[in-house]
């Protein structure tokens, strides 16, 4: 199941989208019908804090949709919705494993860069674009954007110190980041903050597929191309640091919270790695595309602030 | 003016305490009364994010309390309240200035450690408390607890690009934090997030101090004391990168919101600048006090997970 946030009309909607990828099941207006009550969470954050509850009524509805004809209110061609971000305003920083590819920390350094332990840096939610959105290039501040695929995990329930042989269970579903970083402010204010924030550099999406489409978050195969050539392909077999392990340090002393979005770090091939570096310029196109969940798609636009 | 948010009974109202600190106003049954309507917002943030027409509005509730007889239904005693932070889940991370003070600089490492540029960090949400709530030791996690006694800055009005000279525009007021630190888990993280983001390590308050009753927040003495004994002496004036610069370097590329937290860095005499360190302890007691602010007190408790 692929959960999208879609601007119909002038309403944020939670939907589904179908297999086939041709239309969208609005859930709310549909759960209006077959219960006859307005309580149906309206917000992809209300929907997640709901917990197996919203999963049960889901398939509930799933089956039911089936079997009911005047389907059209709340089925809409993909085309007509505007996808946004799946969650779009998230209500914490998203929390990013830094140098989390052993490749891609050499390419940022030396082999002395891979971490022994489990690095989190995170960007602002005022950061957060869906796919299609444009990333702005903020010349004004910065000369040496660049990209960073990463398969996101969103967590499905409150959790404090979760042994790693349970953090699967506290995941809701998948999407992809692309962590868009500020190379020279990253290195400029030496905490990564301030260069991983900027307006628009954190493309998300295109949907949450749900966990049980993935399986394993630790086998999917991630590539990223600029304007059509491929610079990262990788699979997440090569995290120094697996999905699990991620969740058990963050969650050791702090408590995790339905909706909140880890990116799970970049493999190599990005600009900086290249000798010259390869930085983003306005009008190139990122693609991100990861096994089991799609394609983020997002431009570069020059921006005159 | 100081602004709190307190716990009353089963609700959480913003009130406003009165300069001789026995009572507080709560501002939304006040209005109730004054305006006839039920329309004034029950958050601190929804309150700040109304911007001038907030200040505006308990301005006219002060001046019209003062010839109202039956005040009894929306003054309370300051001691029957329970005071929560002043925002207790703030929408985004706290911005957090790292070594903003020369000396503090020093005595985490050596005079090279004194930054050239800004660097920010972030706190989580989650780790939000208020005045007169306890600090978990988090035994399990950390063994080098540490205090940072820090001016917090909270932004009044959305901003991008902020010029110095009007930075001091886009404030609200001010508070206390205590960016209480892991410092094992600081270090070993590299990067800070980890070793700042533990639960209940992020104590806040006791109020918001109005910026017209501040003046210049670059001129405000600084103290912090553990179990009575002075650990940081400092003034606001030792900033390396004053309010105004802070708000300009944050905003060059990301929007700030109403009701964002900026901690503004820490003076020396942390406990790791001691040889041997002074770390903190169960039962140890952490009070902070700014000129025209108040005093932050929290104590350190033993937890047991």
């Amino acid at each position: 199941m692929r959960f999208v946030t879609v601007k119909y009309g002038n309403k944020e909607e939670v939907g589904l989208v179908e297999t086939e990828d041709t239309k969208i099941l609005l859930l709310n207006p549909a759960a209006e019908v077959r219960t006859g009550q307005k309580n149906f969470p309206s917000s992809m954050l209300e929907c997640i804090a709901l917990g197996e509850t919203f999963m049960e009524q889901v398939n509930d509805l799933l089956e039911w949709v089936t079997s009911y004809e005047q389907t059209d209110t709340f089925y809409i061609p993909l085309e007509e919705g505007k996808l946004l971000a799946p969650i779009p305003r998230p209500s914490k920083n998203i929390f990013c494993v830094g140098k989390n590819y052993a490749e891609h920390a050499i390419e940022m350094g030396s082999a002395a860069d891979i971490p022994e332990h489990v690095m989190v840096f995170t960007k602002a939610p005022t950061s957060v674009i869906g796919s299609d959105e444009p990333v702005l290039n903020h010349q004004n501040v910065t000369s040496q954007l660049d990209y960073e695929g990463e398969l996101a995990v969103i967590i499905g329930k409150k959790g404090r110190a979760v042994k790693k042989e349970e953090a699967l269970d506290y995941i809701f579903g998948y999407t992809i980041i692309n962590d868009v970083t500020a190379r020279d402010l990253q290195s400029r204010h030496k905490q990564f903050f301030i260069g991983k924030s900027l307006d628009t550099t954190c493309p998300m999406g295109p949907w949450i597929v749900h966990k049980s489409m993935i399986g394993d978050p630790n086998q999917l195969t991630i590539e990223t191309r600029i304007n059509g050539e491929v610079r990262q392909r990788s699979n997440t077999k090569n995290f120094i640091f697996p999905v699990e392990e991620v969740i058990s340090v963050l969650s050791a002393g702090m408590t995790l919270e339905p909706g909140d979005i880890i990116a799970t770090g970049t493999p190599a091939g990005v600009g900086k790695g290249f000798k010259p570096p390869k930085f983003l310029r306005p009008g190139d196109t990122m693609e991100i595309t990861i096994e089991k969940i799609g394609t983020l798609k997002n431009s570069i636009e020059e921006n005159s602030f």
